[in-house]
């Protein structure tokens, strides 16, 4: 059953170790069929050599295993309370990777700088609030779902503008139209997050890009006018 | 004799270099059998590349080699020393990777910032006291286990809960249930000391992770609670 | 057609993700035929595992796309501006390499500390002034080129003896007599920032190289007393 | 001729890209018959991809090529200074690596933070002083070595007791008994760079190793008493 959507869930998974995003089991990803309902994601704490396309698991929107001889990942509520969120995406990724985690972890938004960033994000890539005691000891996966929800809402930020986001203490999620294009927004979320923070030590006070820049780069890769890559 | 134990060992010490822990020859990986009371570590200064599992080193709990042709590493008896001082490990590892080294030297402990540190480690990492000229000069080797169980006895920590640890002016030990386990915490001491010192040149002032967030994080994995991986 | 010019700069394509210059598709190489005023560039968006020498894209010295079943690099204005300014260059280079970029987003030049860089550079690595809204506005990419330029011209400097640049806000670009030329440009320019920005938290207050020492390495390897090399 | 010293060098030369310690052709090492008073070095300016034993150029302690169809590195007058100052060595390399060079640029010794440091060096790794106007412009690769020379006569340090040295606003030479040794010193040197600098970042004020830590570590490896290893 959705033999293709496991297949490309799987090589979303296995791409991420090839990225130098993961170390051991750090992260997962996942890839939803809007039609059927029904998301493919990594089983929890399996290694990334030990997988095969047949280990992901489904499950509902309801949170429901739906196929699948193991336990799906952890934080597969936190995928889950994503695809109700944002209609838009089809697939989700959340790693542990080193400079985006060490922006979370301190509590800090990463400042867009430079055209690199602007190629994946329409401005600074967020961060959530922290979770509450309650919240944690609730449904913290859900929750962490729920908070990075209620942080788009609060600025009105379309998901597909800003494809990821840092949560609070833990690290980055990011997602996509396709769980492909989440994969390359978690690569380019690392990617600018240790640009930056290189940056801030060269020019401590540096202000972010300016707006006109931000809207070329960005809009040459996104939108109506875009002309970058082959369509 | 005990060829499993030494394939184990084996595999350890070869897992090293490739998660980038070591260069050269700066480490080692033992393995122990609690019936038997004798552990199977890396021969001394021997190339990774030249290893193999018949080279493992068979040491008993009083410190006599029971079986092999080469020297076991020189830190043999600090294995030994943990082996008999943390009865519920199974397996050690030391490497001088390169951010946990920095901290070590420092004399610093890595302070819990984030969930990836909270998934391997009950709270700080802790680091020893600073060996006195005595102790260096009469057993070196056994008096760095030694420091390193007073370390936890000190604060009454769980080996298992605090599966590593910071030796002053040294590096880090780690250790586990099975030596596959203390290969996956010298990992992850190696990530989340990474990132705690970027995270605080980010955030010079910032605290450690709220107490529940830590307990969730850590009792995801570990635990009567746990419910992270297939079991 | 120009069979030759189109697989080296396939070549210099694919050497740029193997020197660890370039994430994702953040970047590419072109070469031209002087005498046929006709550059062979990567087409845009392309990954680089996907790429073969045929997909290489002939543009002229106007911008006429002659030959390709590919839209060209949308950075291919940018090529064209640089060489038409500077005649003597037969290969372009554009990464978003980590370190150089995080000079660019700073906007400040790599200033000259060692022998590493003076192998390659007669000086600072310059960086131009930001582009105005209107160049933004109106033809971005060639006005990215202008600005090179504009740069060069400002100081007098030989585009062979500063075979790079970084671009404000964006990142580096470099050249050669050849794109090989370019692309070893492009593994310097990387390496001397990532080393310029290690010495200087190390000694923040640190004067450039001795005009001596400069001159007596530039000169090893370039101009007519050059000795480095086979020739 | 010397066939066994060609392979010798060819083996550390290529050994120098696999750890990561040169790009490009950043480098180069040489392996000595002190018997014949002969030294194997690399040809300048050649690729390590397209090396092989026989391209290795024989060169005596006059400084006349012996053999070889290639010109020698233009470092072979350093190498040649360092073989006639230092009578115990039996190889030389030079490399340009990051960490390394920062320290060189500043023109700041490597302070000895810990054991790692310990296992190689008898104390921080040593700068020299810069060279002058007049020494750049005379025999600057023979200068070169004669600086080294010099700052270890200053102090009376035992080449084989501080296998390697920074040259000031240059880079890291190292040296052993043989040039397979003096690689290892190379990768160990870049190595305790990396971890001093973060060591200075997380304690900027921190004092160098404890003498008798020191003379615990270097003995273990080194001297009549060492115990490490297989011998």
């Amino acid at each position: 059953m959705l033999t293709e959507l496991k297949r490309e869930a799987y090589e979303a998974n296995i791409a991420l170790p090839k990225h130098g995003l993961i170390n051991l089991t750090f992260g997962n990803a996942s890839a939803i069929d809007r039609r059927k309902g029904i998301f493919a994601i990594k089983p929890s704490g399996v290694g990334y050599d030990a997988l095969s396309p047949s280990d992901m698991v489904l499950v509902d929107l309801a949170g429901k295993k739906v196929e699948g001889d193991l336990k799906p990942s952890s934080d597969a509520p936190t995928h889950r309370r994503l695809y109700n969120g944002f209609k838009k995406i089809g697939g989700v990724v959340h790693t542990h990777s080193t400079h985006a985690t060490a922006f979370a972890q301190a509590g800090m938004a990463i400042p867009i700088f430079g055209t690199t960033h602007a190629d994946y994000f329409d401005g600074d890539i967020p961060v959530t609030r922290k979770l509450t005691a309650m919240e944690i000891e609730d449904a913290y996966e859900l929750a962490t779902g729920a908070v990075i929800i209620e942080r788009f809402l609060a600025d009105d930020l379309d998901p597909l503008d800003f494809p990821g986001v840092l949560v609070n203490r833990h690290g980055p999620f990011s997602w996509g139209a396709t769980v492909a294009k989440a994969v390359e927004a978690a690569v380019a979320l690392e990617c600018v997050a240790h640009m930056a923070q290189m940056t801030m030590e060269l020019a401590p006070r540096l202000k972010t890009i300016e707006p006109e820049l931000l809207e070329k780069h960005f809009g040459r890769k996104h939108g109506p006018g875009a002309y970058y890559g082959q369509k």
